[in-house]
């Protein structure tokens, strides 16, 4: 009963099996693979930008923190939701990559920034002058690191905000694809018509072992990317494994295929737990990870029962029994729907 | 009738003229000059810091760089106001020197963070293994940029929770002497006798032309705040000029005589400003700065009478008359009563 | 006939397997994975070092940057051969990662840094107080870019020098294990035991799809490490990949046996070579790979029929036929000897 | 007789008295005081550049670090002599401000780079795609760190050689004056008409207290320039000490009285040794330096009298007598010519 991270099941077979048939022959290092030339395409079709910069790397954090140090300069404040993975989750690679730039936490409703929470934190930054961190980039988590899903309308909105003083926006989808066939929209439509500028593509948490896109609509900033890349020590040599899994990923619509599944595991979890008594959600789910309330010894008897996952906001083993704590779910393609079952089960006995 | 910093009045004529004494023969530069072994003893022994390492640069904001680059790891997060200077007037300059660190803000009333913030902040920043920045050093900045102060109680209540968590203290004393004067206490009980383990000392503020003292109560850390005070281009090859500054402010009580002044240049103002209709205070003036609201037409005469301070929170020229605008007024040690009472009296008329 | 690289070759079937194996059920990430534990066992029984920290990161230049980053100050400078990869081969990675050392060039006879060569750039690099970089640590590549190799007393020499000035020492060990087995030595022989303090032991260029473990034998820094990988975005989440790579490499013997396989078709070039007119060995060839010189005509043939290599110092395509240029030849552990008789028969045609 | 450094005498009279003259009344900070309007355009008249930006920084380190971390990206490397200050005495500034940019060493001659050289060091950093450091600008120190000048030719052909190959050129005016008097030219032809794009334009070695220009003749770059500036900590609040001093500096050609005088004081110096027995002048004095070969025995008889300069390469006390060593001796404008007939008369005695 494993619910702990989305990057905790295993890969897919046709990814393994892609990165057998890649196994043969030489080829050609650090991006000059045939297989990343089909890749470039794939992803250019899928997006509908043809004239798209694509890259590779090999984790989401790697791609978040060379997007961001692209699209922005050192003495530049970042805008993203005080949730955010490149606030809380990376151990300050932003600051790291950008040189030094700083991150503004701009308020949110179930880890949604709104349009206003955006102006507002904007406009904060005064930046007097060369006195204030200068404004720079907005990153928008898409879906969220709360399991919530912008919709086209909202994101509009947002990257408006954003436009109306002149900034650049950068998705971080690292579960793009969950928030994609959540909202049934084009990858286009959630991106660049949505006035989005460049995005973490992600495969890590949807069934890949550790492949990233990082798309630039503009691929004008491309080439100082792959500087910033290399000397990031992110540039693989045998670059061939990475275009492999990211070629299995888009081949028959499979990077589809596996958010549907993982956000149907998530939705029949959800299912379950409306009839756990006590048991409350926190935020609407609609991808593939949800959180919600539970009593301590609610959650001491599903762990107990060898279910896997975080519980935050308290220590499960140490506190009255009913005291409220969160607990975590997330799915990914491979979640067994038995699983579930069983899980929902401990926690209803 | 100018109010708007206390980095705009002139340096004290002791200080000058202590600039054009050292001005004769030769010095060794870069520290070695002798009137730096004097500075160091008189820091020590007005600090009752036999041990203290003491270094001087020219700017605050390379005092307070330093000194948290001294104190931290780029994979840390600092503690501070969400008011702080290093937060809000830095461009960055912190996140630069530290090579990426982060700063996390901190719970404030009137610019003071509280002990029940600092703890809430640190606990929010739960480190999660090496996935969220670590905890890092807490910067508390006296006298405030709001101009209030932390009484002895305050601070030790503060560093108390810095070291529960194993944390290093820093004090942004920019305005450090007019926080004491208020105070009336010693230096020692400000700092060390208080947990703090490091001081930006500040002069430029406060009647000299730009020098402040970097004091560590611990010496270890020294050696390598010189090399990053070197690489980072603020180690003054003609030194003397510095040292001879600082000579003069810790001189016959120079330091405490203008801060004095200041302080009591600004309690006129508010003397003053009480009697005018209104106008509200927005903080207790305990330094050499308040903040007021008053309406955007008392803005206006006083800035057309030849006032010149700051308003924040709107267009003093574009507005409804009677909309409450924030203004800020700064006094040093040079500021005149006769000129705040003119000033009032344009208020009043 | 390719020889561009050993990084171009395919993995070996055992590390393909191992990839399969490990992709069943959930496994804990970020280094959690149960395999980490064995390859940790493993290395430190390789190297009979049992303290030793162990990490593993997916790429030779994040393993060069950020083992350096960890053993040095920004304020430093990092002793290395002129033709060494983190000087020539890594954008600058070791600065970024470093924070902004610099790298100072030691001379070097056939890739090999000399013991005088190295006590006369640190005595050049005379620090002056605060003045100039400082002194940090030395890195040295075993097997050399160059294909050389230094023995058990070469390195003792030379890191009897950087000890002698308290230095630490670092070991780009890309080609690690062509090294080792072409002295005949054990890992502890190459590395504690000849004064080396930390380690980038490499996979990727001998038969793995991108693994380095990095490998300090005193484990004091080993979480400012794992700081360090977290926020340059090298920490894996599905690092169970990373490290069933890394078992299978050492079950079984299979590094040394891919080792003995390259640096015997390396051997076979070389005596292939010996017999064609007009071609001129560059460096004793130890390893895995051989420089030669041959006349333009040559290598031009040469490449017509389909070999793969690069050729430096000069345009193949423009010039006199007779000019002397340099080709690069490299083998891995998959390099078929038939093809090397075909390239060398396309040669002396 | 102090010929230790030209940062060791004092500041000229007509320097403190501007300094007294600014110390008047109230004026706005960070740049934005009246004083600086005037510098900015008697820069521009000095250098018939009327588009030119201009900024001050208080150290020549800041001032060489800050340009060309504008000039240049952190993935390139900076070409410079062996001996320039950038390289040899900022302790990694120019890594640091430029956010690990490397530093390529170019073949000199009398310290002077040559065309040839500096084509050759280019070359040499081949680029290699991603996978070397990228070239960046070229740095020219102007009079050298030794005291030998390029003429105007030298510079045309330096900066022709990196203009064949895009990239931006930057001098080291640290002793810029003293190369200008040297030669007789204008600023402009020293500069811009010769193919230079930024200066970092010295004060404080030639008679001011700490002030440098930073020119820009193309102000594209101003805006960033102040960005880093500022998060550099190197803008001063108190800016018109810095102007005041720039502003006495070029009236009534100070600049060059001063830099004429401390070139006599040079050349009366060259003329004196050249009568001194057993000693030998290392480089052609141009400037204000010189550098010269004396046995152990005379340096340590000069350094007995009380002379004071620098001996490199040995140690005055310890060895042979008659083993050469090397001193260097600089004067400045307050050089007294009576003082150096002593120095003379105890080297001869």
């Amino acid at each position: 009963m494993f619910f702990a991270s989305d990057n905790a099941g295993p890969a897919h077979p046709s990814v393994m099996q892609a990165l057998m048939d890649a196994n043969t022959g030489y080829a050609s290092g650090y991006g000059a693979d045939p297989q990343m030339t089909r890749v470039r395409d794939m992803i250019r079709n899928a997006f509908e930008a043809p004239e798209a910069a694509v890259h590779l790397v090999a984790t989401g954090t790697a791609a978040n923190a060379l997007v961001l140090a692209t699209l922005s300069n050192p003495w530049e404040t970042i805008f993203c939701s005080p949730m955010a993975h490149i606030h809380e989750d990376e151990c300050n690679a932003p600051e790291f990559f950008t040189g030094g730039a700083k991150l503004t936490l701009v308020d949110a409703m179930d880890a949604l920034m709104t349009p206003q929470g955006l102006q507002d934190a904007i406009l904060a930054e005064e930046t007097r002058g060369v006195h204030g961190p200068q404004r720079g980039p907005v990153s928008i988590t898409q879906a969220t690191e709360k399991g919530t899903v912008y919709n086209t309308a909202d994101l509009i909105a947002l990257t408006d905000v954003a436009k109306s003083f002149g900034l650049k926006t950068h998705m971080d989808g690292a579960r793009f694809t969950n928030a994609l066939v959540s909202l049934g929209c084009t990858p286009a439509e959630m991106t660049w018509k949505a006035g989005i500028d460049a995005v973490s593509f992600g495969g890590t948490k949807n069934g890949l072992i550790g492949v990233e896109a990082c798309i630039f609509f503009d691929p004008a900033v491309s080439r100082q990317f792959e500087f910033r890349r290399k000397r990031g020590a992110h540039l693989f040599s045998k670059h061939r494994y990475l275009s492999a899994q990211m070629l299995a990923y888009l081949t028959d619509d499979l990077w589809l295929t596996m958010a549907r599944q993982a956000n149907a595991a998530c939705a029949h979890l959800v299912h379950g737990l409306q009839h756990v008594p006590d048991v409350t959600l926190l935020f609407p789910p609609q991808s593939n990870l949800l959180f919600f309330d539970a009593p301590r010894a609610l959650h001491r008897r599903a762990l107990a029962a060898g279910a896997v996952y975080y519980v935050t906001r308290g220590d499960v083993d140490d506190g009255p029994d009913d005291e409220l704590l969160t607990g975590r779910l997330v799915c990914d393609w491979s979640t067994d729907h038995g699983m579930i079952d069983r899980f929902i089960a401990h926690l209803t006995r």
